[in-house]
């Protein structure tokens, strides 16, 4: 693509990424992980795409998160080695990661069973090969994971550690999400890191290794005050940022590099309706922000150049149409008149990972330039 | 593919597909609207996959509607001649469309407005070229389209026609997923053919052709009695069909072709959750039985073999998490015991269009056997 080409000349609808505001979120997570004296492992479940990687990486992170082993053999097959995959491991699965292991991946994985934990200690015992594997602790309920206390963490850490498989412990304050100040996040902070301290020292007291320590959440990650005895942090959404993440108070709307560009296609002056061609395939059908105090429907409304219109909203969708309207609920008349046909509009996203995984490229943009184009992928 | 692959052997979650309900889908809505009169236009934004497209041409279709101008490109280079592009044309898509004519494709657009069929006409007239072009009516209310009655038919009308690109009416009564009983249905059907057959009306009357006079959505192309005067009708899910039409009373939850294989990955005892390894990435963020009479969160899950498990359903969901419990609420002790880790379920989806929509393929299956795997694209 021309390097120069202006955005208001792409076929509608488009994701545009602005690659300054992504800097600054990496900087920003780099810097608070770095300070707290902790490793930043990216979760790239966000972005799947290389170039957004290879920025956290030369910002300083050395090893990535994934939510997929297809993210794990895209980011392998770029370059990267120390990848941790964070979803409880499926039995289907373990073959595939040991593959990966065989192929120079230091692929490390999560269980909270001893169920799971038999099936790749089995596996590893098998094979004669080795697979890396953290104990998933439940910090906050609101997921998956052992809590601690229960005596089943020593349990799982013994048959893992038989095959020389246990790495440590990991958990994710999901819960976090549902959260909106400073000192319920500072909070929930302290709490996740404390259950996997506790996961980590009963570990230990049984004479059990336990050499990792992770936390994470974007919310948590950026809330955190005090980490020590903890080895890395696992974020994800904050490389963009969302409506989301702005309403729960971790970043500022301005800080949003991810944007949907859309076209206005038609009208429905009487019910003071504007039609776009972003619906719910162009947003997805993501509406966390329902449950926050600002409920922006399908997305936010921004003017071709990035400034907020903040009496707009996407109300509505059906699959290729956005109803955007007045958030008021009033019906101006001249909205048809200020809106036209072929308006450009710009329409950040509820929810980053959701929205991005709607389509296979990222226009990067700088004022109204698009600068380049970075694929993605998405799927299992 | 070997054709025998046992689908139990998949890594999860996979996108399967039942041949034989789809060609009996298909066969059903063919047969409905060929008994009306009409020529049957399959909507295949459902799908996005050349077989299935041509199971539903092999069947009787002779054109297709398409949600984006990337369909349209894709079905044009498989062969497909006749496409109707129905989503409002956006002024940026214009210079795409004749581009799509002048490669042959007989392709046609919507306006519901005077300055999008100016922007038509006036390309037209500029490059010498013929885009045929329908106005939309507005049949229910629900989204875009001129309203019975309203004069600017009749002006928008005349810019296409003196252009020579005035092709007909057409409308899609998107309000009938808002039913679910065949008398609510067949009154909706009456009232989009109604809608279109004035304004076509109001068309001649105006001594301007309309050539064409196109309904169509699925609950109400099933539920249509007579179709005197409509020369087409447009539906799309039906191919698969999903909870949501099942809810709405327009098929069996047997009928449904589409379903995601999960495994289970954990459990919260205390909870009653089973946690599978298909999340809202897998099933897609959409709720649409969230507003019908039974509510299936994010999706209803069948055993391995495609029986259904009604007391279950994913009553949540994260990325790459679903959590499945009883539907009752309760939680029995022994619910880890009957549905283990590795554990292989498959779950039906709410909107089989958003469902697939995550996935680049389907698995297509016989039973418990893989038979074929028939790529599906994405994106705009």
């Amino acid at each position: 693509m021309n390097p120069s080409t202006d955005l208001r000349t792409l076929e509608t609808p488009a994701l545009l990424l602005e690659r300054a505001r992504m800097d600054y979120n990496i900087l920003r997570m780099q810097s608070q992980v770095s300070a707290l004296g902790c490793r930043l492992r990216p979760h790239v479940k966000t972005s799947k795409s290389w170039p957004v990687v290879r920025a956290q990486i030369d910002a300083g992170a050395a090893s990535i998160t994934v939510s997929t082993l297809k993210e794990a053999e895209q980011f392998h097959a770029a370059g990267v080695r120390d990848i941790l995959y964070a979803v409880a491991l499926a039995p289907n699965k373990i073959a595939h990661a040991l593959d990966l292991r065989a192929r120079g991946c230091d692929l490390a994985v999560i269980v909270d069973s001893v169920a799971s934990a038999s099936a790749v200690a089995e596996a590893c015992n098998g094979t004669g090969s080795r697979l890396p594997t953290l104990i998933e602790v439940d910090s906050d309920g609101h997921r998956s994971g052992v809590k601690p206390g229960d005596p089943v963490l020593v349990e799982i850490g013994c048959v893992l550690h038989a095959a020389g498989c246990l790495a440590g412990v990991m958990t994710h304050a999901g819960g976090s999400y549902d959260l909106d100040t400073p000192g319920a996040l500072q909070a929930m902070a302290a709490q996740e890191r404390d259950a996997v301290l506790a996961c980590a020292a009963a570990l230990r007291t049984a004479r059990l290794p336990c050499e990792r320590v992770s936390v994470g959440s974007t919310p948590t990650a950026l809330s955190a005050t005090d980490l020590p005895g903890v080895t890395e942090v696992r974020a994800g959404v904050y490389v963009f940022f969302d409506l989301v993440m702005a309403g729960i108070g971790v970043c500022a709307q301005d800080d949003i590099a991810l944007s949907v560009l859309t076209s206005v296609i038609g009208h429905q002056a009487d019910k003071g309706w504007i039609i776009v061609d972003a619906g719910w395939m162009a947003m997805s059908r993501d509406r966390g922000t329902a449950k926050q105090k600002v409920d922006h429907g399908y997305g936010a409304i921004c003017s071709v150049d990035g400034r907020p219109l903040p009496a707009l909203w996407m109300g509505a969708a059906n699959q290729e149409h956005g109803i955007v309207s007045m958030r008021d609920g009033s019906c101006p008349s001249d909205l048809p008149g200020r809106y036209p046909i072929g308006t450009l509009l710009r329409v950040l996203p509820n929810h980053a990972c959701a929205t991005a995984a709607q389509y296979d490229a990222y226009r990067v943009v700088e004022g109204l330039s698009i600068v380049d184009t970075w694929p993605r992928f998405s799927g299992w």
